[in-house]
């Protein structure tokens, strides 16, 4: 704004919240003033929230999940079978795979793909976590869950040999038509993909 | 989500944050968890923020904009013109209008516009404290700035006769053609409206 409308306290919540993803500069300032004319039911117990998150949240020291207990609730749950782990990048994923609600096993979190010219080798990733949850013994497969995106699919690679001399099996997800999707609308990698590891009917 | 994957912390911090206007269920997840990985850098200082919003911020007894200190800045703002004030429905509305920085003047906020199915008649907008301000006798024109649509006409005309005893010039907004905006796209009202008002060139 260009002059002084309101105190700078109003200002620094408008700037801060446009570093929220999904909100901008614009939505920033509605989402400001929705706050402040619903201070009772939106703003203290948000605050309170945040509060609560800033206090108690932690990184898990066994997969790199966040939550507030370590180890995370998904560790810590007894019925989850451990025979199996998904490898994530985020914990984004390990969200969106939840959602799903297809596996009830444990995940790990490498907090990113593997980019040397970004300055992101092994040791800045939570492999070597990875190797010794493996080397463990319990863990008989490893679902590689990472993004099909070239550091993704390099990361893949990079895990799928340093596993090798364990005595585990090394998945991947498949790769095919989304359910839902049309085929007209698909690349030319996921059809010749989709192509190639056709299922019987 | 279907089984707990989390503490139940990080669940209430999303359903609060999906309360936010512009942030919907699936981007208060990637809001929450945004927050989360940047806690010192983002989720610390917006906590701080908002717990400083909550404490300070307040409605403004003479004009009913919110702001950290009452009388709210612009009305202790001694360089703004006092012969002239612009009647808004909302703080949303004074901000945008400040943002134009059109004029150099002082607000009334109504907060809302009348509406008797919704129960809301005069006595629950600002609208006393709107006649005794323009009564003390400063104020020489009175700008009715509320939206074109029959709720905000309604109040404009309820406001005029309100303030039609008082020695006070009461202006409207003109109607017209947005600035870039195509005739192609307009509705008649406003088309109408425009060609009525038509200006020298």
């Amino acid at each position: 704004m260009s002059k002084r409308i309101a105190g700078p306290e109003i200002e620094r919540l408008i700037q801060l919240l446009a570093k929220v993803p999904g909100l901008g500069p614009r939505s920033a300032r509605r989402a400001a003033l929705h706050l402040i004319k619903k201070k009772d039911q939106l703003l203290a117990p948000l605050t309170a929230a945040m509060g609560e998150a800033l206090d108690k949240v932690r990184v898990c020291s066994t997969c790199g999940n966040v939550d507030t207990s370590d180890p995370c609730t998904i560790c810590s749950d007894p019925r989850r079978d451990p025979a199996t782990l998904i490898v994530v990048e985020d914990v984004s994923d390990l969200w969106a795979l939840e959602r799903a609600a297809a596996m009830n096993v444990r995940y790990h979190v490498l907090g990113g793909t593997l980019s040397p010219l970004d300055g992101i080798g092994p040791d800045q990733l939570n492999i070597r976590t990875l190797v010794d949850r493996v080397a463990a013994g319990e863990v008989k497969e490893v679902i590689l869950a990472v993004n099909a995106t070239v550091e993704g699919q390099t990361t893949a690679h990079y895990l799928t040999d340093q596993l090798s001399d364990l005595d585990v099996k090394v998945t991947r997800l498949a790769h095919g038509v989304p359910v839902g999707g049309e085929l007209d609308y698909l690349d030319e990698g996921t059809l010749t993909a989709a192509l190639k590891s056709r299922t019987a009917f």
